[in-house]
């Protein structure tokens, strides 16, 4: 994107609300499971200005456009809608679009995810366009680290159906363990911008969750198990120290009655099918054994680096409350309350973001995301309140106001 | 047990072959799913005899009743079975049958597990039985260190479809890392006799394949599950790093086409319902995702406190080569080589095993379990040889000859 260009492009289109404005700098993370879309989109007063927020890279002199970040996702399985949403919003990117661009111009959009590879043919006979492939575990890292350093109120703490957003002292922000829970799960220890290591990871993961849960259950949508696990009762699955031991805690090594022994070891009863269980008891029995799973996991490699923080994030999260407690619970019980789950608003959109940041890295247009302020008013519930309840809002992938700077 | 009781006895009933002999010392580990039983039968030349075995504990001069120790095991869920099999057995325990033993004279038969506290009023009832408690932990231990110590041929490693009997160095067994697997897991870091802590578990074991099994594919039993497996393709079910990546590997991580992202992952499609899956596939999937699970759980436990080598009992493995092959590459794989997995062939028993020795930790009959010799030849197929193929036998359950000395 030129900065002649944009400005072009502003003047001859009235801007409309933000959903219908005219984005650019689109970039995807595509993964198993789902694509993840992050765009940018400039405000209605729209423009280049001089930036009105103080920043600290010596960039105050250079254009900057204000706008929003916005977030959304589609089911990989239908990719096409995807590809028809792109379309839609007559996205320009560099090169796309431009009078005059020759045939070897590429017109790029950044991808990162398994799907950037798989998918590359389709986008480029759809709609023309080239995915410029961006590693996975880059990606990631740099979307956490953005928002862990950018966006205020990112990164809260769960607990006993409380939230609590943690202020990153940025001086203290590595090392800490990134624990990305899409289809699978990877486990990334950071240490610093652009340096990290995958530790670890697990196949046990969101794909496990809602294709074991499709089959068990015949819920058809991932949110639909999710919300189903809501009122189920786990006990009626799971097998308990309590049935082993006649209803006794096993004291000597800590374990309560109620403590699960083994996940869904009820059903080896003979006495009862499928049919015979209430699909909202099975999904909450799979989402606890497979979120306690990861945290336990998560915690064991943390404790390998001493690592007292993990960050985790992902769309298996979905910004659902059991799910954060029982990995919240499962990192405080095996860590015997030393290490700390956190969680990330926009968490599943860390690929997204990374893959977005990369035009800066690539000096593709000169371009600069920095300094971005407060996330959008729509989004900010709770915003300046450091306790708050469960919200089903928590998670409707706030946009993000921010401004882009232009060198 | 008293020496004259026990004489009394051979004396009064001839000995058949050793299934139908007389037993005493039974001991029992009644666990969420199976209860495993132990016993001893003399040998048909009967009676008491002078050592013919070198032992070093000092006690070469005492009596000693050559025999064999017996292995058996019920579902927790016909318990009833079982004790018809210890009535059928005519079982003489001390105390019991006695004549002239006064009513305050307990009649106590060893167990361990959650069941022994579950079904101590049902033993008492039907058996006039009084199961005398010893904990899980310290039985499991007890009965992992006698086998490790004293039995030929007991640990085996397993890769790639062969086993190989591991020469235990006495002055190098411990610490080892012990893992159950039985309805859930338990691991133990094992510092010497009696010395040990319970460092980690998961819930995810035995009964969460058992359990997620019999939903998923209508199976009667676990054995017909794990048969199953064999046949079974777990790509059809997962979903693997070259599904979402178009085919190829995720080179910079190390992860091949071929490796599990997610298990089950493949389910979420839309196209397909439960009954569209081969069952044989499901299995297969479960198992490997479960095994896998297990393993790289372990490894990380061993890691916490340098332990190289992990031996894995529990009677979720049925000694069956595909169970071991994923948990000791899961293990290789997670610990790059620096770690090994061990097997033992009597896996299902060390809890059993070790409230049979508790027999001798009481003092109970002034009874010593000492330098089994060889496992009976019946079981000792490849007993001489160090390499061997996958063996359906391996698993039978075979008893052990060994001599009880009484002080």
């Amino acid at each position: 994107m030129e900065i002649g260009n944009l400005e072009n492009h502003v003047q001859s289109e009235p801007m409309e609300e933000s959903s219908q404005a005219q984005i650019s700098h689109l970039a995807l993370d595509i993964g198993g499971s789902l694509i993840k879309l992050v765009y940018f989109s400039q405000n209605s007063d729209g423009g280049c200005s001089k930036s009105s927020v103080q920043v600290s890279n010596g960039n105050e002199g250079g254009p900057v456009l204000q706008g929003k970040l916005h977030f959304a996702k589609f089911e990989t399985a239908k990719i096409h809608d995807c590809i028809d949403f792109i379309q839609s919003k007559q996205l320009r990117v560099t090169g796309c679009q431009h009078n005059g661009a020759s045939a070897n111009e590429k017109c790029v959009i950044k991808a990162t995810g398994g799907g950037a590879y798989k998918f590359a043919d389709l986008f480029k006979e759809k709609l023309g366009i080239c995915l410029g492939k961006e590693d996975e575990m880059d990606s990631l890292v740099a979307g956490a680290n953005f928002l862990l350093k950018s966006v205020h109120n990112e990164a809260f703490t769960y607990m006993d159906g409380q939230k609590e957003f943690a202020q990153i002292d940025q001086e203290d922000l590595y090392p800490y363990l990134l624990v990305n829970i899409g289809s699978g799960v990877s486990m990334i220890k950071v240490d610093g911008p652009g340096k990290f290591e995958r530790v670890s990871g697990t196949n046990v993961g969101g794909g496990t969750f809602w294709g074991l849960g499709r089959l068990l259950t015949k819920c058809k949508s991932f949110d639909e198990l999710l919300e189903l696990s809501h009122r189920g009762n786990n006990r009626v699955v799971d097998m308990l120290v309590g049935d082993i031991y006649g209803g006794t805690d096993y004291k000597k090594i800590g374990l309560s009655s109620t403590a699960i022994a083994s996940s869904f070891g009820k059903a080896i009863s003979d006495n009862k099918e499928l049919e015979d269980y209430k699909p909202e008891d099975i999904s909450r029995s799979l989402l606890r054994m497979i979120s306690n799973n990861i945290g336990q996991i998560s915690y064991l490699n943390a404790l390998r680096f001493g690592l007292k923080r993990i960050f985790f994030a992902g769309f298996f999260l979905r910004g659902h409350a059991y799910t954060m407690d029982t990995i919240a619970v499962a990192v405080h019980f095996w860590s015997k309350g030393e290490a700390k789950a956190m969680f990330l608003r926009h968490e599943g959109f860390l690929g997204a973001l990374g893959a977005f940041m990369s035009y800066e890295k690539h000096g593709f247009d000169n371009l600069m995301v920095h300094q971005l302020v407060q996330q959008s008013p729509s989004a900010s519930h709770g915003g300046d309140k450091t306790h708050g309840p469960a919200d089903s809002e928590l998670n409707d992938n706030p946009s993000i106001n921010c401004s882009i700077y232009l060198s």
